[in-house]
């Protein structure tokens, strides 16, 4: 099915990103849930909450172990996450005397965010990555072809001129700054989620502190000052960001739109879009999409920032709000970032005069 | 792939639909947009543009017109939208001496909008369908639980007793009026999309209306006042209807989970969700869902009214912003009429006196 | 003070409109209320629930009765809301004997809901006659200049020729509908609100569709099928209708920007907005003023939309979100049409042929 | 006129902030456009651009300026802004010899921008040191009563048993993090626009830098890499974190009305709001009026999100949508860490064992 544009046939083509989609699939997310699992039971075994031989039984039935989809999807349907049902089958594939070390002390919650944090790590470096070629691209851009003499326009009319140097450095100063904030964001972001049923480890006594520590050290993530079940504030800071990315390309996608309109032709868009009627058409089919991705985006965030009001020790319907959007979120600023070099790969400066 | 929730293996199971989900699958839009082209060529045949021969060729092709989905989805990454690649694989197999008769006068626009208002129409019967159904296990529930005492609670706190029958009355008072807006708004809708190129049917001469009249004839559909290429109203009233109905039963939700927590226990709901760390646990998942649902197109309408400033003469940016965001809006609204039924069903209501 | 564009010394001279704020200043409000108190006494006594007498001498205070300001706003700040405090004032403005029958059976909300609905009724009218003037100014520029060559773009592209006549026609296809959705919205929303505590009417026996029915009937509005204390769907539904109107308007705007442009020229926007800086720009400032409130509303509407999850009998939560936005819609709508028309009373049409 | 609830006189003593409403009067607007007008004529006299005894001049001016107020409102309906209006008459009242001297390589934006910068300043040592005051009271809190034992609740069901500790470090987590993302913005905040009509200071040759930094210095502000006359994704960021604030203390209020509940009171919220029919409620109307400034923040947020698609070297429609709701942003926010330290002083947790 494809309810989406990022999981359509053919709407993917534009709007679609295979990379950053496929930290979005189940096999993704199985792999780093028996992650968390396998590292969670070496953590309590270190500890001698349970024998290391369970735990070893653990991640060896890990390597190998493929859930029953149709009882998974069941399970969802009635437990509101696909966690209870998993866990289930899991311990059962590990069998009678290891099966019941599996998931101790921990709850769906922090399985389920641990799996997302640790799926999010390769996304955000994905997303650094592109963020820096983009930019990197802009400055090819200036260093080869800054001194072209541009028209500033204000208010939608012609103020004085600039360079096309001038214009580039506006359009990249935000980029540097979304870098920062990355660099500000990830030691938030990138933590462990580990708190137990109500958030306070209380299966471990006065080791839960040690455990999350060993948890979190075998996942190369950081430990927050405590667990985020309801504290969501980090995620939609990080929504947040994804916005101001997409935020300052669509800035770029709708100069570009308004510089290659006939009848200004600062730039040209090479290999753009066809029409069904009209031949002669160049339409600037990337340039628009990072307008419409920008207000997708700015859009969702705002979905983010509602679900921060997630009441008591943990809200569904606020956490579920979250996996609504927060993926696509991703996603579209993966896309972005993408379609956005091949505009600049594909923008042509006309030097007018 | 999975990215939306509604597309996802498991997460499907309790926020997917596979019967709305139909409409926006690749089969049900190539047929729906080969619905459209077959309609256009008999009305053109009819008045005389086309020859009847090529009309029949058209006809006949689309029985059994299989696309090159790559070279769709090539398309799209080129052009932003299906149709020019489409219309270019339709010709062909249509043939040289009728292919050229495809397509004639109409434009992407045209036969995108009129697929998505074909798919709209069943999908409307569906949601009415099951919004009466819905209302109509209301009104059982107050036949049958009615005059149960009840607690009204304003701002939070108990109130003054009120019944069960007053308290469903209110439940029920916004879906009879969601049931009398989509009267108001089917004949604003269920029209055909047909402007050609820049809306204004130059192809056809004075007969623009008369073919226009006759390809909407012909897929059952009414004829506006004018191609709406650029005047986006009536989707984004159909998306604040979806959102009005989620809206309400989000309130139900929010209702029910308040009324099923543990201290209150003024309803009971059965079959309720497990969690993975406490067994004793009854989760309110339906209802949550609920809340999730109505928060969530809460969210995606405002991007539907963002797309209202659609400019020029068509909108690349704006048009491709609501196929983001509308049949996520259909699906999630029929997702939370199901899920609203079901909940009925599991709700038992407490006679405390 | 000023937080609000609306209430600002100098930017409501673009963005303010004195017309429709009035309905929302405290001299409104508190004759609005005086007038559901007055109708509610005369109602109450016709139908024998209170002495004549007192409904008189309700009538007779409330033709002068002046409160105390500052206690209404210690008491909102206590109590949520400003009718508490205010009855109480009321009561013994109108004196021991009679003060008591003041309110009866009645609530907070029921005040403050009707009195809303009783101030949205001339803002309703004005906002149509704007709608209507805009409209006809439309129709008399297509029928001065219509004829004159225009130039269709699509995708920010040159498509082919049109008339000014097909461009006109397509901004005021919307405008008609909007009309349409407003009749069908009028009886939704001039309706009296009242309820009593908990929406039942509960101190009136079975005598409470009367006294509601005698209510309404003195306001001059509709009885609705059930209180609407905790039901907020036809107020969100009304701003999606003020966003649908801003979105059309803004469309409007972006395409006369867009066509002011020097390079494009079709269009010129006469007695235009100076810089600080370059006096020989000629900015469209009403023209984009209507893509700003378009986008503004187009924000607020999710809000509207996130307020409809009002739980239980009364939330103050919702509610109270509905205070803070639904007056700024109302006015920034209002703000659109009235510089929409200056704009089209500004617009130059070039025939550059 | 009372439009909005942060100007109108009674609701604003529930939802209203004096102290940082103060930022945004016309006096405070005013002041910090002549500081930003002072410290540019200082600048430039520094660095030989005007004559020293005209920066002189001007600064005395500035001392007594009082602009004709009806003079701005009507340049702000033609101009779209204050600026050109403001500048004229400071000219004028500085002097025909030294008047020509004001506003020199500058633009509106310049001016306006800085202004709000100026501004924000004291609004955001306000907002840290509330926010560290409602952490502290927090603290306090726990350390008084974190022992007394707390039924923690998980998608609205009883889980485990936690202590008020647990409960008051899971809702001071975010508000650290609150703090230092705020040391992590100001340096991106707290710095002067300053870029001439189309941002590149063309009018001071190689000395643009120059004039920015002495400019900068003397407002006590750092400067930018560039100017961000069209690059608002440091304002976009602070709305975010504005919302991140009173999503925290949403979520905060949400459980305390929750705990509040009859049936739970596991807290009692002393002084709590009456209702004009049910004497014996009380109200928790503190705690809800945090739910009510998260949505409303939550909602706003998108609108600067989709201000960042702010095309070319500026735009008026994006600029103003930006004046429309950060105001109103920051007001609200400031709100809820007054009310909701009020909330804090009114709070009783009740020891049931």
């Amino acid at each position: 099915m494809s309810v989406s544009v990022f999981d359509h046939p053919w709407l993917s083509a534009l709007l679609g990103d295979a990379e950053l989609a496929r930290q979005f699939t189940i096999e993704a997310e199985l792999r780093a849930m028996l992650e968390f699992e396998v590292a969670l039971a070496m953590a309590e075994a270190e500890l001698g909450f349970i024998p290391i031989d369970a735990a070893q039984a653990i991640a060896t039935t890990a390597m190998s172990f493929q859930p029953d989809l149709a009882a998974l999807a069941a399970g969802v349907a009635r437990d509101g996450m696909v966690v209870p049902d998993w866990v289930r089958q899991l311990r059962e594939a590990v069998g009678s005397s290891h099966g019941v070390h599996v998931h101790l002390g921990s709850t769906s919650q922090d399985v389920l965010d641990t799996s997302l944090v640790l799926r999010l790590r390769p996304a955000l470096d994905t997303l650094a990555a592109r963020l820096n070629a983009f930019d990197s691209r802009l400055a090819a851009l200036s260093a080869d072809h800054g001194t072209i003499a541009a028209m500033a326009r204000t208010r939608m009319q012609r103020a004085v001129p600039i360079t096309w140097a001038d214009r580039i450095a506006a359009w990249r100063a935000p980029l540097a700054r979304h870098q920062k904030r990355l660099q500000d964001l990830k030691p938030r972001l990138l933590v462990v989620q580990f708190g137990g049923p109500v958030g306070t480890l209380d299966k471990f006594g006065d080791k839960g502190p040690s455990v999350a520590a060993a948890l979190a050290s075998r996942l190369d993530l950081a430990v927050p000052a405590s667990a985020w079940h309801s504290a969501r504030d980090v995620l939609a800071e990080f929504a947040g960001w994804l916005s101001l990315v997409t935020g300052s390309l669509g800035k770029i996608g709708q100069d570009i739109a308004l510089l290659a309109q006939n009848e200004v032709a600062d730039v040209t868009v090479t290999g753009a879009g066809q029409s069904s009627a009209m031949h002669h058409k160049q339409n600037p089919v990337l340039a628009e999409t990072l307008v419409t991705l920008a207000r997708f985006n700015a859009t969702q965030v705002a979905g983010m920032h509602h679900a921060l009001v997630h009441e008591q020790e943990r809200s569904g319907a606020a956490w579920t709000l979250e996996w609504m959007l927060l993926p696509q979120m991703v996603v579209a600023t993966g896309v972005a970032l993408a379609r956005g070099l091949a505009l600049l790969d594909a923008l042509r400066i006309n030097d007018k005069h």
